[in-house]
């Protein structure tokens, strides 16, 4: 199916932003993470460039280190569900974590999204890394579940979870007014659910949506975060720094989905990308460069901390060779820690390179729009990437984005004109799901 | 302040509705608990009426005998933050179980659906009385919290929540962009609750809102449901079949507010009323009789078996009397199984008799819009109730309320003809919540 395969793009939409002074910026609307003014025009400018998906992130644990944006924020179903209404054809995805939650809760919410917004739902799964959550959850932070045990609870969720979605058949609900039947009592089933963390009889008292059910998203890169999406996501988002990387990645884990029996085609690989566009390369750089003078040195440690359970920074020299930590941080953001201490021993970069470049990550995704065009495509035709997921770290990067490249991508004839489906699934090009006790 | 008193109406929004067989009604649109397109024109009608809220009912466990409405319907928070993007002035009120619920992310999806819609959310509080919910939450039914230990749970749990609402001062997010201060550390606090049930760190991650918090209603009319509501409620939906009823029921909550140190006026009692209107009271009669003509008998069995936990009346005589049934309900729906209980003795009720009366309760607000309207005065005057939580019977119930009643009551100078204030709380009366940790 490679003539036929067209760029995928969804847009976080993140308030204020995810660095520490992008809100400083005189252009950025200091309130962004809680207007609802701005999630609304951020969501209707990504679906004017028929984005598939608008994308909101999450975490449930801040203190007073936190970046701004993860202080005061929307809760992602409550304003997806908003979104749904001032939008009609762009895809709603949320972040919600399974180890802090209950399966028929998150069921029967994400399903209930997705009636809302007629089959434009998803659940980007995760799996929670920072180990003080378990705080606001009545738990020690002894309790939070290490990697390999929040990925079995991770397993056994989307199992429950996909169950209760098919607790009714798509045909169940009959409504005839005159026998008086309002549903088919043997297309109702009850999943009876018992394993090690769950135990779920059903059903989901809400019926399938037009695209099945929610699509389901990923975003850990661990080796347990790969086998999990390749088994059960329909998509990944995914952080990677260079072409390579992800030619790596997309290889490695459309290989992992055949592993599993599965069709690689049908599960959709998006790295997060962050483009700065100007009219010319020196117009984008300024813009970056703008953006990494409103960063401050003790913030960024601040921030670099957070990966590290809010391991404390200030206490080393800031010019002195990246310090080494041990285990600290392994059990948190895995992936990343384990980057950052990689990065951080092959180029030789002091404390003080490592929090600013963590801070104003610098990608290749800067120039003008026929560059960063050239970049999109050249990762999409290598299989370094089935689509992206941007995120704006620059006033007025969506809009640039939407009115300078997503032109060139469309001439190309590599990116739609055109929403292709009424439903998520159907725009990300993945099958309908068929109920499991369809017969 | 008696003589600025004025009437409050709620609307309950509640898809084919809350009977059995309403849904056969040829005017009734079959999939309305589905159905955006309903919501939205009913908040809608609500809106054009100055209704003070919208009000959306839950439960967490349906079988084969659940009525039609509770199998296939949106879930509360996303369904009412949909709502916040169609409606400017309403409030948004969902139902949300303190028995199968983390405080943390409730009072955090109350709390953004408070942002979203600009100080307009609220939350009824429900214990979940219906024990084999436990079975969808990884529980047995003999671990389902008994009546007494889910209001221990609750009263908990509302600290929590109220707790982490004031997690930040309302001045708290300064957001300098000279000085990079994005909120003052001094007013961010964090709760460190440790009590029998639950144990929360905080801070929440999301500001407090427009009206301080969202408005809190309960529904409970138990002794411990009415304590409840006295000592921590805004607001309270009740059930009162007789204005004598709602009298001794009003003064009584009224009092045990007053004996926990509270304004009497800051608690708005509301009972639910299912108003018939007609051109003439015969109109208003031939409407109820075709609606208790949908109901067959068995249809009602099972419907008053579900506030038994699912007891079979199938085995017992229809036109014997009542059976004696023991202790059967006591741990489930106690106020209702009581009253039916106490009914079905006094006025020596057949099983038949009960089932079709609890199916399709005959209230005294059915005939004329004047004759209902004038029901509303007495009840409102006699303080039996401060305002109403209206539900529709009959197709297009809402409707005919809000252009012939509404009128009515606003000519008598006893209902508002424009809202007084932008919040929820505002219009309701209710003052706004100084926070905690102000000085």
């Amino acid at each position: 199916m490679s003539e036929q395969r067209k760029l995928k793009f969804g847009a976080l939409i993140h308030g204020v932003g995810g660095s520490i002074s992008g809100w400083r910026h005189p252009d950025i609307q200091a309130d962004a993470s809680v207007s609802l003014e701005f999630y609304k025009e951020q969501a209707q400018k990504a679906e004017e460039g028929k984005f598939d998906l608008l994308f909101i992130a999450d975490g449930l644990f801040i203190n007073e280190k936190s970046i701004p944006h993860f202080l005061n924020r929307f809760e992602p179903l409550t304003i997806l569900s908003a979104l749904a209404a001032f939008t009609s054809r762009i895809g709603l995805v949320g972040t919600v974590s399974t180890s802090y939650s209950e399966p028929f809760t998150v069921a029967r919410q994400f399903a209930s999204l997705d009636h809302i917004s007629q089959g434009r739902g998803g659940w980007n799964l995760v799996t929670t890394p920072l180990e003080s959550t378990a705080l606001n959850y009545n738990k020690t932070i002894e309790e939070h579940p290490d990697h390999a045990k929040r990925y079995r609870i991770a397993s056994e969720y989307i199992q429950v979870t996909k169950g209760l979605w098919d607790s009714w058949e798509d045909d169940a609900f009959t409504r005839d007014k005159e026998t008086g039947e309002f549903f088919d009592p043997s297309k109702m089933h009850q999943l009876k659910h018992k394993g090690e963390f769950f135990s779920v009889q059903g059903p989901l008292n809400i019926a399938r949506s037009k695209q099945g059910r929610p699509v389901v998203f990923q975003a850990g890169s661990s080796e347990a975060g790969k086998n999990f999406a390749a088994k059960e996501a329909d998509a990944i988002f995914t952080g990677q720094p260079t072409l390579e990387d992800a030619k790596i990645f997309y290889q490695d884990v459309k290989n992992r989905a055949i592993a599993f029996g599965r069709n690689p085609d049908e599960i959709v690989i998006l790295p997060g990308i962050a483009p700065i566009i100007g009219a010319t390369e020196e117009e984008a750089e300024h813009k970056y460069q703008e953006l990494a003078n409103l960063v401050s040195i003790d913030k960024a440690l601040d921030y670099l901390g957070r990966y590290f359970d809010h391991h404390d920074f200030s206490q080393y020299e800031l010019d002195a060779p990246f310090p080494d930590l041990g285990d600290i941080g392994k059990n948190s953001f895995r992936s990343t820690t384990d980057r950052i201490k990689q990065e951080a021993k092959e180029k030789q970069l002091t404390l003080r390179q490592v929090a600013l470049k963590e801070t104003t990550p610098r990608t290749s995704f800067i120039g003008t729009p026929e560059k960063v065009a050239h970049l999109i495509q050249q990762w999409f035709d290598e299989k370094g990437a089935d689509g992206f997921i941007f995120s704006s770290s620059v006033p007025n990067a969506l809009s640039d984005f939407v009115d300078y490249v997503i032109p060139i991508l469309q001439k190309r004839g590599i990116y739609r004109t055109e929403y292709e489906a009424e439903t998520l699934r159907g725009n990300l090009g993945l099958p309908f799901p068929e109920n499991r006790y369809a017969k």
